[in-house]
């Protein structure tokens, strides 16, 4: 379905960052959502967290504190993989945010590991997902149905595999976003 | 139970390893092992494979691929955690050590993120362990029963959550490998 050439400029999409973040999934993400006018919010453990990647080579500072965020503030969550995820699954903030976003239906956007997230936040059951093959075992246990390819999208869950995954990652994001400006405009 | 001061010196531990292990686990592992002069062969993911540790600074060599490995040849075998038991999932023959000591109940020792190689051998099914806690939720997931402290012993299995667990871990590993001694000492 078209949003009738609608600007995704009125969007915001908050992204998850944890120390171990993958850059590449972090930098291609951001990029692919500005370009498309979305203001993208970095949320940490805390504000102005500055968690490093997982080679250690690269910084980034959180804008926001997960405790102090509200998904009534965002149209999208974002959770990036890399060793990330594995911290933030002991972030209450964090897993509440998953589950708000779940209980909101907004788009929920999960790469590699990310999906881990998912699990601590109990929101996978029946659900179709990808994500880093060592992590399958773990989704099946915990309910999901689990496929292997470049984005799974099952309702506002959209998952994908890997950073080289990140073009039809972002894509199908862009589109659940399009589609709820357009669900937003129905009479 | 006591062994009756009879030595471990006949005794041979496997320990798995990958890219990405705890150096702390490894060494002290291996520190406590060979003091009770027991013979310890680092398996990898082929012979000679030499995988850094999660910090990137230190290197353990692999001394036997784990394709060609057999628990015959061992009487424990220990699945160190960090990055490394990320990787080990992926590795059928490691999974298969793992169903293979099940099936002969040799100990297993698993610390930190050691118990995702469990899961992914589905060996703990009504099992009592511990771990690191983000991955809690995935034994939960997976029928095992959580605990939360230093060393968790279900017959063979032995687990460990953390690096500063290693003396009670590699404790009851060493009294696992008494007890199986004198379990081969009964008339």
């Amino acid at each position: 379905m078209s949003n009738g050439g609608k600007s995704l400029s009125n969007k915001r999409v908050a992204i998850l960052i944890e120390e171990g973040f993958d850059s590449f999934e972090l930098t291609g993400t951001i990029t692919a959502l500005r370009n498309a006018d979305i203001v993208v919010t970095l949320i940490g453990p805390t504000l102005k967290s500055t968690p490093k990647d997982k080679l250690g080579t690269t910084t980034a500072t959180s804008e926001l504190a997960a405790g102090k965020a509200s998904m009534k503030d965002f149209d999208a969550l974002v959770i990036l993989g890399g060793h990330a995820s594995e911290r933030m699954r002991l972030r209450h903030a964090m897993v509440d945010l998953v589950k708000d976003a779940m209980v909101a239906t907004k788009p929920i956007g999960a790469i590699s590991h990310g999906p881990q997230l998912l699990i601590s936040a109990n929101v996978i059951r029946g659900r179709t997902l990808t994500c880093w093959p060592s992590i399958a075992i773990d989704i099946k246990n915990a309910g999901g149905l689990y496929v292997d390819k470049p984005v799974a999208q099952d309702s506002n869950l959209i998952t994908s595999r890997k950073a080289s995954d990140i073009p039809s990652f972002t894509e199908a994001l862009l589109r659940a976003l399009e589609q709820s400006t357009t669900d937003q405009n129905q009479p």
